[in-house]
């Protein structure tokens, strides 16, 4: 019989039928369904079909080693964010899930496209900013598990654009590969503390077939100003997630839909002259606290 | 408020309200619900999103000028083949759009992702082939509107595949570019004719990402043998469409979907001398008539 409109679901998911992978064929079968009524829904043209052929061509001919343009379509299509809120509550236990509710465990947030090369492992107190231009702040922080329990020895990843807004892979020549980037591990009672600039807020790249799409759409393309992590340890549920700077632009509207106010962290100024010399930071300075609550694995 | 799963939808098609291209919005729109309802259902891990975004990317990075990976994605999962049939629908007036149901002009199928280069002009007669490997044919037909009237100058773009089963793009050390491909302008009667030889069943390339799915969900990726065609004429609604060779192999189960059965010819056998010399072709040679109904513009 011939292809038809009504009965082109039926036909696609027949031919996936014996995939060996079940997961697959599910994944699959939803593509088909959910791709056939977006298509029937909305009756592409022709010339409509290969101008989104030519889209998501471009999208991924953008690519490269240090640039991540699908990941940064998922995330400005809130795609990124609702994967990373249905991870968050099946990790913390499931019973949730339908609200996107998270336990007592630090919330998560989109890993984004810049964590493309590894943190440099960096001793706790030292700085990932070496380039000297930014206000220098203070991060510290503890791991620790819902009941208050140190986290001793878990690593912690963070990476962050500096003052003007870029990560260092997207300014090579401003930035060594590295910077604004470490990789710490938490002492025996589960701290951490690090020195950095405050970030700025700052558009996501804009020079791609994603940058377009925000500009022919009218959304602007930025994000407030934050500082990723991914917080693990054995035996715990890794977080990945960013503490947001309290009162910068855009918390309301952030383009990739990530912040969660469990998230955002004052940046208080610190006129403090015996803390700016055992930091070695210079006064005034910065300071954040961010605590980090990690689920235990078996939970 | 914190981006919720219940409220995901809301939150992003609210980023895209002020779009001025009121289609735009809402395609974005369709996208997202899609999108997002997809994401619900397979509520897919952080690592499997990640294989999704390495998959998307890698499709986007096997197309170049002469390959286009995202069209063949398209086509495996049968939305190519929706977007033409209810293209078709329209075409033909919209009244049977919700069936597919087609009026008396020729069927569509698909573009296919093989009409990459510009078919060479020819004149009626000449042959599409030049490496003289495979079975002779003649291919001859007429365009017409569905009373029956000719349409003198329509232009008949055609490209198939060669008795191996591989169009010139594909493989530059065997065919010279523009081998199975010709233009041609139909005669003051709407005849058109020309010599090939008999097209082979092939596979898809396998060789990229797309080809991989197919491999894991145990798909064929055969092609039943076919001669691509587009046809149009100043004041009638183009057509782009298959001659699919009767008897060959897959016809019941293309690898795109896009056999129709009012599409299927014989190339029959021809022992007859005189007709050959007529044609410049060997005795025996086999023949095709492929007759083209093209619907008037204004209908």
């Amino acid at each position: 019989m011939d292809f038809s409109e009504d009965d082109s679901v039926d036909a696609v998911t027949a031919s996936f039928a014996d995939t060996p992978d079940p997961r697959l064929r599910e994944v699959m079968d939803s593509l088909v369904r959910h791709l056939h009524g977006f298509l029937r829904e909305v009756r592409p043209s022709l010339a409509e079909w290969e101008r989104g052929i030519e889209f998501l061509t471009a999208i991924g001919q953008k690519c490269d080693e240090h640039r991540q343009e699908f990941i940064l379509f998922s995330d400005v299509l809130g795609a990124s964010m609702l994967v990373e809120t249905m991870e968050a509550a099946r990790q913390s236990g499931g019973a949730s899930g339908a609200t996107g509710e998270e336990s007592d465990a630090t919330a998560s947030t989109v890993l984004g496209p810049f964590h493309v090369v590894r943190s440099p492992e960096r001793a706790l107190g030292d700085s990932i900013d070496s380039v000297g231009t930014g206000e220098p702040c203070l991060i510290e922080g503890s791991v620790s598990t819902p009941d208050g329990t140190p986290v001793p020895g878990a690593r912690i990843d963070v990476w962050q654009a500096d003052d003007h807004g870029f990560y260092d892979v997207q300014v090579p020549d401003a930035q060594p590969l590295g910077n604004g980037r470490g990789l710490f591990t938490a002492d025996d009672e589960g701290r951490f503390w690090f020195r950095s600039i405050v970030p700025a807020h700052y558009p996501i790249p804009t020079d791609g077939p994603v940058g377009a799409l925000l500009t022919a759409t009218k959304r602007h393309p930025y994000r407030p100003a934050h500082v990723h992590f991914i917080v693990e340890a054995p035996g715990h549920v890794p977080v990945t997630t960013h503490v947001f700077v309290a009162g910068s632009a855009y918390l309301d509207s952030d383009a990739v839909f990530a912040v969660k106010q469990s998230l955002v962290r004052d940046f208080a100024p610190v006129d403090d002259p015996d803390a700016a010399a055992r930091h070695g930071l210079p006064t005034p300075f910065r300071r954040a606290r961010f605590d980090v609550v990690l689920q235990p694995a078996s939970s």
